[in-house]
Parts: C-alpha cells; sequence; structure tokens
C-alpha cells in the first residue's frame, strides 16, 4: 500500500469538496442566510486538504488494492465532513441523522431522515442535492477530470468508482474521458434545468431536482417528491430524464462522435428499454381502475418504473398503495437497477445480462458436453474474468444483503419495511414500502441501523468491494515486498 | 436422447409406485375403509409400467442429459398418479389440488391446501405422508436399490435427483451405494417410530410423523401439527430427528464403517451446527419475553430452528406471532437449507460455503492478484468446474424465483405471503409466513398458482436443472449424431 499518495488523494479530494461549499455558500448568501454552516466547514477542508496532500509523494504509483482503498476512504471522508453544514446549522442537529442524509446524497440514495424537509434552510438543501450531482458521476472522477495524474493509476481509481462490470476507457488518455464525461453530465443537467424552468418551476427547485435526477438520487425540495406539483409536464421531463441518466454514458459519447451503430447495438440499452416498456405497460394495466384514465396510470407507472429502475426515487404517487403486483414488479426493479457507466445503482442491466447468458450456456453445456459456446455481450466474447467477476458480486451481495438484514431486524419494524429499506440503501434508491414508503421516513430507526444502512448505501454505490475490502487484515498491514501493478 | 431407455426407466419407476400403494391399501383396510382409491390407481399404474418397460430397450446407454429428462419426468408422472387416490376417495376431490399436495408430498415440502386435515381418511393420511418418505431419499435411488442397472448410468441418475453440489458413491457399485443409503434411511425411521411409542404416541401418529421427519416432510395427521400433543418429549425426539435427516447421509455410513476422523472433520456438518446453534440462541433470546422459561423458549427455539432450516416444515407454536428478528432469522435459514446428501431442501450448507470460500479467494485476488489461492472443502480442493457449479446454481435459481414472484404476486395477496408462501414452496419447507403461517394452508392460491407452486417444488427438491432442461428445445429433437459419454 503506498499509504503516502493514498492521503495525497484523499487530501486533493477533500480540497475539492471545499471549492464545492461554494455553490450552496452563494445560495445561502442570496437567501440571506448565516454564511457560518458551509464557510467553516470548508476551512476546515482546506486545512486537513492541505496537509494531507502538501507534499507530492516521491512514489505516485497506485495499484489496485490503493485504488479500492482511496475511494473508500475518500467517500467515508466526504460524507463525514459533507454533515457538517447540516449540523451547524442546525438543519439536521444529530451528527448520525446528518452524517446518513449526507452519504444518502453522495451516494444517490435519496433515502431521508428528514420529516418535514421543507423547513430545513435554502443553502442545506441546495447542499443536500448538490451532493447527489457531485456523487452521481463520482467525486474522484471529477478530480481526474480537473487534476492531471498519470494514467495508469486513474484507472484504478476510475474502476473502483465507476459503477459497471467493466470501465471502457473513451479516449487514450484517462483525464480526457473524465472531462467528457463530465461534460455530458453537466449539459445534460443544464438541459434539464432549462425544460424544467420553461414549463414555470422556480429557478431553485428546477436546480434541485435536476441535480436528483442527474445524479438519480431523489432529494427533492418538497415533502410530496415531483407529485406535489401535480403537472404532466414536470412528470414526463423528469421521468425521461431520469430514464436518460440511466443509459451508460459512454453511449451519449458515441452518440457525440456519430458512432451511431454502436449506440443502437447495444444489447444492454436494448434490454434495459425492454424491461421499462413491459414493466410500465404491465403497471399501467394493473392500476388503471385506481386512476380511472388510462393515461394518467401510464403517465404515474412511467414515472415510477423510472424512478425505480434508475434508483432515483422521486415519486409521484404513493406507491405503496397499489396493488401487489406492481409494488412485485418495483420490488423486482429495485434491483434490477440501471446500466453501467450511467450515475444509476443497483445490480446492473449488464450484470445481469452476463449472468443469464453465462447461465444459459453452463446449462446447454449440461446437455451437449461437447458443444463449444462463447458468450458475447455488445457483440465482444466475454472472458471467464468477466463472468466470474458478475458470480462473485452477486454472491458478495447477497451475504452483504442477508448480514445487513439480520442485523436490522434487531428494530422490530415489519419485515417489508426491513427488506425494503435495506433494498432501497444498498441499491442507492431511496424510498422503500410500507414504513419507508415515498410518504416515509428512515427517522425511526436507531443511530446504529443509521450508520449500518449508511455503509450498505456506501456498499452499493460503490459496488461493494472497495468498502469491504477496508475490513481485510491485509489491507492494513505495510508490505515491503513490491509488487508489480496489474490491470 | 434415448427414449426406448428414458420410456423403460419410467416404467419401472411407476411399477415401483404402484408397489408402495400396498402400504396405504393395507392402511385402509385396517381400519375398514374402502380399497378403491388405492387399487384402481395401483392398477392403472401396473398397466401403464408394463406398457412403458415391457421390453428392455437393445441400447442401455444413459447419458446426463438423459438422467435429467428420466428424473424430472419421472416426478411429474409419480405425482400426477399419486395424486388419483385422494380424488377417488374424496379426500381432495379436485386433481389439481390433489396434484399439489402430492408433489409438496414427494418433494418433501409439507405444504398443504387443507384447511381441516384430520378429517382426511386413516389410508389417505398414511399416503400423503408416505409420500415424504419415498421423495425424501429419491424413488430413483429406491429403484436402484432394488433393481440392478450398469453403474455408468445409474451415476446420471443419481446425479440428478440426489441434492448437493457433488455426489460421492460410497462404494464402487451404484446400487450397492443406494442399498446402504436406503438400509440407513430406513433404520433411523424405525427407531423414531420406536421412540416415539415409547413417549405414548399411537402407531398411526408415530408413522405419520417419522415419515415426515425422515424425509424433512413435515405433513402432519393434526391440524396443529407436533404443537397438538403440547409434549416435551415429542418435540425433543423429532427436534434431533430432523436435524439428523438433515446430515449429508454418506457421514452416517462413515459412522457405521468407523471412519470417525471424516465425520468430525466434516465442514460441512460444523458449518450446519454452527448455523443451528447460532440461530436457536439468539431466536430464544428474542422470544423469551412471550414463553416466559428460558428453557420453554429454547424448546420452542430449537424445534423451529430445526424444522426450517431442513426444511421439514413441522411447528409446535405459530412463529408468525415471533417478533420480527425472530422471524428474519427463520426466513434466512428457509434459503440456506440443509447438508448436501440428506433429505433436505433449499440451497444446501456446502454450496453456501464453497460460494463464501471461493468469493472470498476472489476478492483476496483483487488484492494480491499474484497470490495463487485454491479453494478447498473438506479437504479436497475444489475444482473451477464445482465453483462454477454452484455460482450458476445460484443465478439460476434467483431468475426462477423472481420471475416465481412476479407471477404469484398476481394473486394480490400480501407482499410477505407471496414472498415466503414462494420460498416455502421452492426450498420444501412447508409453510411461510401470514396467509401461509404454520397455522395457515395454501387453499387460496388459485389453480394456475397452485400448478406454479407445484413446479417450483420440484425445482427445488430437483435442484433446479433437470425441471428447467424440459423446457430446452434441443432435448425433445432426435439427434442422429451419437454423442460419448462424460462424467
Amino acid at each position: 500500500m503506498n499509504y503516502q499518495m493514498i492521503g495525497f488523494v484523499i487530501g486533493r479530494i477533500l480540497l475539492t469538496e471545499a471549492a464545492l461549499l461554494a455553490l450552496p455558500l452563494v445560495t445561502a448568501l442570496l437567501y440571506g442566510e448565516p454564511a457560518g454552516p458551509f464557510l467553516i466547514p470548508a476551512l476546515v477542508l482546506v486545512l486537513v486538504g492541505l496537509v494531507l496532500s502538501g507534499r507530492k509523494p516521491q512514489r505516485t504509483a497506485l495499484y489496485a488494492r490503493d485504488g479500492l482503498a482511496v475511494v473508500a476512504l475518500a467517500w467515508i471522508a466526504m460524507s463525514a465532513f459533507g454533515a457538517l453544514p447540516f449540523v451547524i446549522s442546525g438543519d439536521i442537529p444529530n451528527f448520525v441523522d446528518a452524517f446518513f442524509e449526507t452519504v444518502s446524497g453522495f451516494t444517490t440514495t435519496g433515502a431521508s431522515i428528514l420529516t418535514d424537509v421543507e423547513s430545513l434552510s435554502r443553502g442545506g438543501l441546495f447542499w443536500r442535492s448538490f451532493t447527489h450531482w457531485v456523487g452521481g458521476m463520482g467525486v474522484l472522477v471529477f478530480v481526474m477530470a480537473i487534476l492531471p495524474m498519470t494514467d495508469g493509476h486513474g484507472m484504478h481509481l476510475m474502476r473502483a468508482e465507476v459503477p459497471g462490470p467493466s470501465v471502457g476507457k473513451l479516449v487514450s488518455r484517462m483525464s480526457d474521458s473524465a472531462k467528457i464525461l463530465y461534460g455530458i453530465y453537466l449539459a445534460m443537467t443544464v438541459i434539464e434545468i432549462i425544460l424544467l424552468l420553461a414549463g414555470g418551476m422556480p429557478l431553485f427547485d428546477a436546480c434541485v431536482h435536476a441535480f436528483g435526477t442527474a445524479g438519480t438520487g431523489g432529494f427533492s425540495s418538497r415533502a410530496l417528491s415531483v407529485g406535489t406539483y401535480q403537472n404532466a409536464y414536470y412528470d414526463i421531463v423528469i421521468g425521461v430524464f431520469m430514464l436518460l441518466f440511466g443509459v451508460n454514458f459512454n453511449l451519449y459519447y458515441f452518440l457525440l462522435v456519430r458512432r451511431f451503430r454502436e449506440v443502437f447495438r447495444s444489447e444492454e440499452l436494448r434490454a434495459y428499454l425492454l424491461i421499462v416498456t413491459a414493466s410500465v405497460l404491465a403497471i399501467t394495466v394493473n392500476i388503471v381502475h385506481i386512476y380511472g384514465s388510462a393515461a394518467t396510470s401510464l403517465r404515474h407507472a412511467f414515472f415510477q418504473v423510472s424512478s425505480i429502475i434508475t434508483t432515483t426515487g422521486y415519486s409521484t404517487v404513493d406507491f405503496n398503495t397499489w396493488p401487489t403486483f406492481s409494488k412485485a414488479i418495483l420490488v423486482v426493479l429495485m434491483f434490477v437497477g440501471a446500466c453501467a457507466g450511467s450515475t444509476g445503482g443497483g445490480i446492473k442491466v449488464s450484470r445481469i445480462l452476463i449472468l443469464l447468458k453465462s447461465s444459459l450456456a453452463d446449462m446447454r453445456k449440461m446437455l451437449h458436453p461437447n458443444a463449444v459456446t462463447t458468450v458475447r455481450l455488445e457483440g465482444k466474447p466475454l472472458t471467464e474474468k468477466n463472468i466470474r467477476g458478475a458470480h462473485v458480486f452477486i454472491s458478495v451481495y447477497l451475504v452483504v444483503f442477508v448480514v445487513s438484514f439480520l442485523l436490522l431486524s434487531l428494530e422490530q419494524f415489519d419485515l417489508v419495511t426491513t427488506f425494503t429499506a435495506l433494498a432501497a440503501c444498498i441499491n442507492n434508491i431511496g424510498p422503500g414500502l410500507e414504513m419507508v414508503g415515498p410518504m416515509g421516513s428512515f427517522a425511526a430507526f436507531s443511530p446504529a441501523s443509521k450508520l449500518l444502512l449508511s455503509f450498505d448505501m456506501l456498499v452499493g454505490r460503490l459496488e461493494i468491494f472497495p468498502m469491504l475490502l477496508l475490513f481485510a487484515p491485509s489491507i492494513w498491514k505495510r508490505r515491503l515486498v513490491f509488487r508489480r501493478p496489474t490491470l
């Protein structure tokens, strides 16, 4: 482990976080709120950041395990410091609550312990939603976009932070890839803000909801979420943009450089759209007796499906009151998640495709033991390592889920609340069912459970391994043996 | 596919089933009930059996896929014919209901559509429980024990029917292995009957409950299951025997031949006992406020844990009313299941060990890419094929579970009922929670859902692949190309 370099990178990230606090600070000042809640944490971050990254280490090499450690530690540190504004302003006086809310923000979960979100300060509300935007594309990717870093090292960081079974570089230089991704991300967010403004939404609300959509987070400035407005136009704009932010960003790059074939041939994109369409239609039929009109049912079904599969978590209606079949579909979508390389969470459509295809191939082999089968995704043959990776992901995911489920059940809430609260956190969605339904909150959980769920949100956002490897004893042992880097 | 040979083996199995009907027939006659319900199906079975197996095919080779097809078709046919006694006697007049009940019997699930079990005829009750005993160790293993068959072919049948990730032959001849297994199975069942009789249980009830324990099935002749007796002695005898029947039967053979080291060193056995002990203690502490005394709580916790992890499904109390933490433990145990090579269902402890160990090894490899790791179970290194097999099992299991869950949710029962009804069927347990709790029944499900759950019970008992491969188009195509057999 290259501890000096790990400290250096984390220092840079904290300095970046200090800079990001400027936006909520400006917001607070514009609304005549005190500057302290943002100024004090920013100063602390600058101080700690400078101490950590003041001197560039001589050995800058970062290997795979360093990358995992950097990402895990950086996200924990960012969340701990990012919780300070809420504590100082008194918006969320309890530190554990504020930490939960900030982790929920950065991980783009959107689960909230707040029961009266509209009483928050404007600065606090802005920061809360802005964490979604920062966490969506990844803060390390951001740092890579603005700070020069040797390519080989950036790859390990990006690999550990960008969701999905495999990370493809768009262009040869890592930092250029990061810049392109953030450029597309920013442009799409701005377009959504403009569209919402065009529909008459106030600027503040438009920013908050665009941040929540872009990061597929789901924090709203309103208690009733997007349902507050009862506005079909907003539902459609936000519903469509949620879906768009759930698509692999590489495809947008391909669109920009006119490689249309790769976009239209994308198996993951097709599977994603197929799941969305089938779910929307099934739910529409199932709920039409509630809303009377097919158009209204279709609109609500589309919005909720788009919100849940992309793991955003906005709601326009209380789907907790929907029939069991519709709720069952939503529960399944909670686990499916969005596309790899998007800002969404969950297991990811491409990982599910890998599991399905490789399992089918293995079953075919049972019938025809001598047949030679190659499993392909997006036209490319999958390596044994890809397939094994997806299998191990699922196994470890299930273990974390089961252990967390047992611990969380100690709270003695009902089984559906316990199960869906956990599913909503580990898949970075936000709302679950029953007590944690779209109109509920996580306020009633104990501090221990809030920390557990915070851990699960980070596990979900960073795709398990960075967080779990923090528990490996060998990661903390100083090793004198020099190991060759591997990709 | 060797259709002639498949027909031949299935014919033999149906003849065996006809012979097995003699026992409930005698029971019916002893209780002065009509003989028709058992005589007519027996005659039909003999007729069909003779037609199918009248002439021994010239080519007797059975390959892996033939073995899978035989097992799947045999179990479906056995259940369809085995349902006739219930229909003819009027115990369960509806054929779909009777089929569900019989599948539930043979697969040792123990889920029932009956709301008043005590009104059944004695012959019907006996047959219902006897199917557990037959299905527990496997009807093909039984046929192999009594009919001579070339070894290489028996292996494929046994592999497809005996639960667990790998099947070890005890002795070189397959049919001898089958005889040894059935001998141990019969002896243990008789010992349990004697112990229950010694405690004062009537012979009929003792047989019924010993059959249910031995097959880890769970059908009872009483509406309140084992709880009817309110007898600590019965609870302990049945509780301990459930645990014993959940152990890999190979270990009993090792005990017989004095290979004690292999028994005490068995990792699966240790893990199984560890899970049981930890669950019993956790639940005892969690329910002590309900029952007052620690001893009573311990007894109930032990019985229910033993019943659920072995996938038997007997109950002495209505655990549906237990606190969420205890229910959550039981739900997790529903999936864990018993040991491989036992009569229990579920995912199996050894398969979970394989997944955990191989996932840990893969995670270690992320930290130390150059380290060489071998994953071992029971002292032997696991092959890539073993590991991949366990991973594929979990993936396909999840797919079947999710699809069944969505279809079952169309019934519009609550989510906990839907989820645990499915979990109880696919893991061959019997009772779930809420509507299908220990005091409930599956009566309210529609015929379509009952057929779906029957399919899931067979999927669980035969460990997925035989049932799923029936849907593979290529299995029904006549292939002229001769393929070499592979193990």
